[in-house]
């Protein structure tokens, strides 16, 4: 077993009306001064701003309000974040949204002109504003992680960095609030947080707690995700997804093992810079059955393993064919022709996703595997 | 599902040769004059102390030994080591030892003259002096956990608190310098584990994450113990052995729930009170499957998805005999008769262990129905 480090100091808040208590935790850090960060306004119509807003007003403190995040967030956009928190001498940063949200708020905290730097340092203990989440959309994990993730436009990057200093001080996660979310981001964010799982399961290290805990929360995301497809408003469902997707990455699910192997993160990311309107949960849907399949060779006896606990599979083959039918079943695309992706752009994507530079874990990939992984997954 | 927060900010330190980094961890907290309290000496045969007195001395931190802690740890001593922290002006406590060492630390932590007043109140939030861990022996959970349970021999009273003040800043878990436990302390460690899991497993909330994470983590435990059985320097099940037994506490299976039933502990408790010379977890190993049978009715289903999930079995009735017969396996005693406890005093154990005020969760518990768990666990 690998020798490990855990240390999660993230506050998290969770359950039904939940988000009136965003004042006291922030006043409880001795903030004054807080860049509130969110996306498109649909916290508005659903009450959540309501409550934050009036929360945080009843503390006194002083609240300055920066819209406009759209998923798949750009750095200009942190740049400016950075220049606005500077000038307006903030002293918190709280983001109300899902990863994009967050991720960007996250690097805004930073509190740095060229926040670049830090992705391309990827781990880093730069000091940083203290963040505070309201979680909308489970899937990402960010709510209970130190890193994000953020595309540099400019040179069709999608990077990310860790910094023990913006774990978020208390993140309010009332998953309530994700009763009425589109379907498909619902099942984007189930497929985001098994793919992290699972990113880090197939690397294949003995500790065993660590091995069952991902399994059970791989069968708790899937049983969760069919449940809610029945019907959205089955609360126990909501709360054990977004409870699931938070774990993903809160350091249980990899301690004791070899690393994470980012590689459906990494092709993911390689699509998206190219295609930014492609969803991460839809490029994650079409990339890991093919990146399973394509590795499994590499440590038969664990991938076997993989699809009867979490499966009930004997064989892989069956497994990643129930996958692929579950995922269709939830109405996500499973091609890359689905997507929209050109097949011409199939040689620099791989290159772009190889720039990520991935610790080889699970099985070394080079520029023609990351492009045989793509073909296979195209149509 | 219940709202809950989560909040652990203990720094845990996993692995091989991790001993040495006590004193960097001590004196990144500004701790100058350190209370080391220990067992009774093992840890000088087997390398513990050696490591952990050179870190600290390398970090020129100033150390005052305290030694002779017992299991089932006293009031007495407790008080004791007040006396000698304020008198000496220590600023910090390094608990080196199991579970009664680290309760012991943790109660002279808080620096009151009479600690028994926090056992009363249960949960407290008083100031405390920082505290700090080397793990000898996985069961209590105390390393990750922020509470403590001690004996009021006069009283005969074993109660615990709850404090987030005492939360241990770092843990330091080597499972490796457990290799040479004698046996029946490795499967005491192991019972106790599971009997926390199964104290907040019971109250059957529905959280799927929790019920899943709780059924794997227990069946890891089992594996891993039948694992040492054939083979003590198995190292991977050494430590996933530890790390289970360290995240039985350490609130991911409490989220969720409807809290924690410790009618189990509460028996164990009320029999340690009368006879201190019988171990915890051989105390759990006897009161535990009297108490999942007195109960099961109570909530039918959730019982028999325990035996399902955690024991292939499918009635509650094959579980706990195929649990009981693993104890003997294992070489615990199974009945009352066994651990020495005379019949005439099982009423008077009843009635101590109700004193200790229980939830009642999964079933509610009259003296009577104590009573008649003791007296099926008798022979």
């Amino acid at each position: 077993m690998q020798n490990f480090e855990f240390n999660n100091p993230t506050h998290i808040i969770f359950g039904k009306d939940t988000i009136g208590r965003i004042g006291e935790s922030v006043a409880a850090q001795g903030v004054k001064k807080l860049l509130f960060i969110a996306g498109g306004g649909s916290i508005k119509t659903n009450g959540v701003y309501e409550q934050a807003s009036k929360s945080l007003e009843k503390e006194g403190i002083e609240v300055l309000e920066a819209w406009g995040i759209q998923p798949n967030p750009i750095l200009s956009k942190v740049r400016e974040l950075v220049k606005i928190a500077k000038a307006q001498k903030v002293d918190g940063v709280l983001a109300v949204g899902g990863g994009s949200v967050i991720d960007t708020a996250v690097a805004a905290a930073i509190y740095v002109d060229d926040a670049w730097e830090l992705f391309e340092q990827r781990f880093t203990n730069t000091p940083a504003l203290p963040v505070f989440t309201i979680l909308t959309l489970s899937a990402a994990g960010s709510e209970f992680d130190a890193g994000a993730v953020i595309t540099n436009e400019e040179e069709k990057k999608k990077w990310f960095f860790m910094n023990p200093n913006v774990a978020p001080k208390v993140s309010i996660i009332d998953p309530s609030v994700q009763a009425k979310l589109p379907w498909y981001q619902t099942v984007n964010g189930a497929v985001d947080a098994m793919s992290h799982i699972m990113e880090t399961y197939f690397t294949a290290g003995d500790n065993e707690v660590t091995l069952a805990l991902c399994e059970s929360l791989l069968r708790t995301l899937i049983s969760s995700t069919d449940r809610l497809q029945k019907n959205e408003d089955d609360y126990a469902a909501r709360g054990s997804l977004a409870w699931a997707a938070a774990l993903a990455l809160s350091g249980v699910c990899h301690v004791g093992q070899t690393g994470a192997d980012s590689t459906p993160h990494a092709l993911e990311h390689g699509i998206s810079a190219f295609y930014p309107e492609v969803s991460h949960g839809a490029g994650l849907a079409v990339v890991n059955p093919g990146w399973i399949e394509y590795c499994a060779h590499a440590n038969p006896d664990h991938f076997a393993r993989w699809a009867a606990n979490v499966w009930e599979c004997d064989s892989v083959e069956n497994a990643v064919a129930v996958f692929r039918s579950r995922l269709k079943q939830w109405g996500h695309p499973v091609t890359l022709k689905e997507l929209g992706v050109e097949k011409e752009r199939l040689g620099a994507i791989s290159e772009n996703a190889l720039a990520f530079k991935l610790p080889a874990l699970v099985k070394e990939m080079k520029v023609e595997d990351m492009e045989l992984i793509l073909k296979a997954a195209y149509q």
